[in-house]
């Protein structure tokens, strides 16, 4: 007889990203089963135990894993949080070269061990390493996808929420194209409830200007370096992200969130993985290819798209 | 010491409606305390055991209640579920003023037991009894309101995922006006993820024309028809929304919802109770006045809100 | 590619514990799909459509069904709700009886679109139906299965929590055999937290006496006729009940729960099905054979199976 | 009008126990308002950032904070992270002292922004804190009290639970004593559901011998040293506990928690803080007295009073 609901979430990379996925998807119930494969022993088995003792307080999931990278034996889903971090003195391109190697090492071992999984990218630069584990699994764009501009959106949503004074599921916005310096916000269509956003009043007067808005996106650009220039790192916010994204795939969802895949042809893109509201389910992602844009917007979206591809050229992906 | 997190929500009526809002509400943890209250004691005393007896499944909320109305003292929120069913014969007219009836003698009771509460009115029909519960109550207009078309709003939002092959998360649309048969969906800005509706694609086609959608507005139109020419009544559905708005108001969302208000303006609409787009918190709910509205919808709307007028007048209303 | 978490629920019967079995499944998030089955079309359509149309605020499961048994296909858990209720003058054999032709009839049809499905067993007499159904079935007994007491143990559990002033969580109790007249509680294991039930204290008190601790028995025995005078059913707690035994089976839990399966051995009974602590799983349900009892609940346990015994073979169960 | 379901926690110290915390108690939904107090600046802005970042995939819950006391204005519990961390070449009993200086320093000014709320410690040495916190604070002893034993009962019921083939909530089982070395489980009252733990059967042969849970209980000692050894601090599942128990304060849950209060008289033992089953509630926690223990057990609870008693001394506590 089969197990029902039996559902199996691997995180790859027991760093701070990769435990805090975990931790908030067993808090949240967002898989049955949780894996955390490190190549680090000592490091893995610890967060491992960590996560497992606080089990009474979490429902039914459980966690296991280690340094075997056997556990993530038909994994549902995998979350890539592997990667080596920024060193002093090394450009953002020389840390893209070395973690699109960790993937030319790592991709086929994991589709070995979790063929039919939906692969999702957190490793930064997640656009580009996107493309790199898409190219070198030769799996479908669909199933290879990453989180992109999903943590920079909810990002939005709470700056505009508090200025709004509304809940924060009642602002529709949405950040798109590469996860980092050329993202941007789709104004042209975001609204607050049904009211479009320049026309959002609070107390009487109008919320936002456009000039506002465009410092509203400025802050969300530059979260990251804020939240890294104090703490070292950023963790929490990403976790809850890809736990969020993990569900979509596990209860089959359909929902719209702004993951970034390998795209063919959304406004002449091509081979290029950036962010666009996409549709999440069991199957993977795929961008809503009506998504509306001002012709600005398009533009901002191409020239985030040949950002993405003047690196892609040179890491040497086609 | 103050006893935290200690929110109640009285339900008025325990037909079907007001315990399957309680139900919903004990299992959803919408309050941390939750009571019954009804004249027919043998019905509220067994209808607070069966729902007291599945408490081992619940969180931590607890229900009592009865037959004396004190049950609701100091209720930060109470539901109004209470009113006559139509009798064979008996026009809604008829019906309407049974329950305004019921809400003079009610009310103050209510008001002097639960000063300090948000009242939502359920009973139907729902917006003509919010002018009434106001008029009677001598409360300010935000704290006494209806579900108006959150049911409605949640029928449509079923069918148009369902065609349009998303989560009903992702499904951004109202209905709005009369809870009843002038209400209307606000197509001008409804919308999939971001996609205007009728731009949406599923499989490379058109996934709606314009008059599929005013099929579908009917279709909500009919629902409770629908719903109660096969069981006799609604109550699940309803239950589920009057819990979701309950937990707008005692967790302070301030949560975009069409409750009912009594308008004072908008559109040149004063003195009507009927649904827009609103904000809901602690205080009650106020109606967003920069809902964007096309000429035609601005139409049907007043024509919305003259039906309900004459309503009101001939149930002597001012 | 396989689609995951992708568990179903069939319920079987759009009456009251059917839909409020449903309801709670839904709000809670017990399964992905719910589907609803009764030969009644007009009743099941229309209960399906109601409780669909909150689903706005459920998760993401779906609920559809329907007069045609082939929406049951594929189901991981089938919950039993269907049976005819007493008329007067009908005794509570002849009831039985008419249940078990209605199994008679149904069971095949089940087992052809649900092969693999375990099968929990609500509709009354639920001890005597699930040695029907089984037998009818031929399945494993574990594999067929009633709620039995796991009601009976809210109930009490409820009662214990609110006398003892601490939350129903913290209470250890069970009450075992028949779901009926001859059931009763373990009370020589029974605890508040480690604490001994006999010696729990409040404010300095001890808040149980033995005969206090009997006067609760039978206000568990007499529960669901009270709720059955003052309403003409019980639906809502059962609801609840039927909901949380469905999550145990589809999340594969190992919970410990008093359902009824047929004993082959346990204090030397044969053939009967009674409700012990029980671990239900994606297998079905086991009985915990190591259960401790006092030499008396021996005695009350194979009374309680003498009882349902003697009506098995006026039924011409074997 | 008063906000309903206003709830404030307040965690003091933005470290990896700290952030934990307030991240697990977003997740959850534990309080309505978080807020996070550290005197480190740039860190407790960074680390409130990053969980605010995540809250459109939390509840309604919002997050706040840093370097200023005042943030705590209000709070209905305050949880203590904050502490030195253990220098090489420091014993313990420095580490204690310094972390009672920092108490001193910290309790008046909490108490003079929180005079009603409850405090709950989560630094360590966590038992000795508590008396001092108690005593520089002045508030009764149910209102100051610690974690305890609660993460080591955690680890406890995920160890058995494996070896029982049941569900963790199915395990009944405390560690008791000081959160350190002197901590024992209190296995004569300890059960799998209603069964005596050395009962249990696992296919058909005894699930544990009294060796095996002396190993147990080893086990469950010497788990922070592993993942401490392993990760450098634990963090995740102390921060679930701590949330857990925030939880049965805001909800006046009167849950039974083996968390540590100032004892006064327990089996002789006075003015001593260690953990045994206590009721949690709104007004804080109280110590179960009746809870039933063999001499052996009441010896070892005395040996663990003693060991923390003259730790108390050394470090002048009266």
């Amino acid at each position: 007889m089969r197990s029902q609901s039996n559902s199996k979430l691997a995180v790859i990379g027991a760093g701070a990203v990769g435990t805090s996925t975990a931790y908030a998807a067993l808090i949240r119930g967002s898989a049955r089963h949780v894996t955390l494969y490190d190549i680090n022993t000592a490091k893995v088995d610890a967060e491992v135990l960590d996560l497992a003792h606080g089990s009474q307080f979490t429902g039914v999931a459980d966690v296991d894993g280690g340094d075997d990278i056997s556990c993530v034996e038909g994994a549902d889903i995998v979350v890539i949080t592997a990667g080596a971090a920024q060193r002093p003195g090394q450009t953002r391109l020389d840390l893209a070269a070395t973690n699109v190697d960790i993937l030319r090492d790592l991709m086929p071992q994991l589709v070995a061990h979790a063929p039919e999984a939906v692969y999702l990218l957190v490793t930064n630069p997640c656009d580009v390493l996107t493309v790199a584990a898409q190219q070198i699994s030769g799996l479908p764009a669909q199933r290879v996808f990453s989180s992109g501009t999903v943590l920079d959106t909810s990002r939005l949503r709470w700056l505009l929420a508090q200025r709004a004074g509304v809940a924060r599921a009642s602002v529709h916005a949405h950040i798109v194209g590469e996860h980092g310096d050329s993202e941007f916000a789709l104004w042209s269509n975001a609204s607050i409830g049904v009211t479009p956003i320049l026309d959002w009043t609070r107390d009487g007067e109008l919320a936002f200007t456009a000039e506002q808005l465009d410092e509203v996106t400025e802050e969300v650009r530059n979260a990251a370096y804020q939240v890294i220039q104090g703490k070292g790192a950023t963790n929490y916010a990403i976790g809850l992200s890809a736990a969020r994204i993990v569900e979509a795939v596990l209860q089959d969802q359909h929902a719209v969130l702004p993951v970034s895949t390998v795209q063919s042809g959304l406004h002449g893109i091509e081979g290029v993985a950036l962010s666009v509201p996409s549709i999440v389910s069991a199957t993977g992602a795929e961008p809503v290819l009506t998504t509306p844009m001002s012709d600005a917007e398009i533009e901002q979206l191409q020239a985030s798209a040949a950002t993405l591809k003047s690196s892609q050229q040179a890491l040497g992906l086609s």
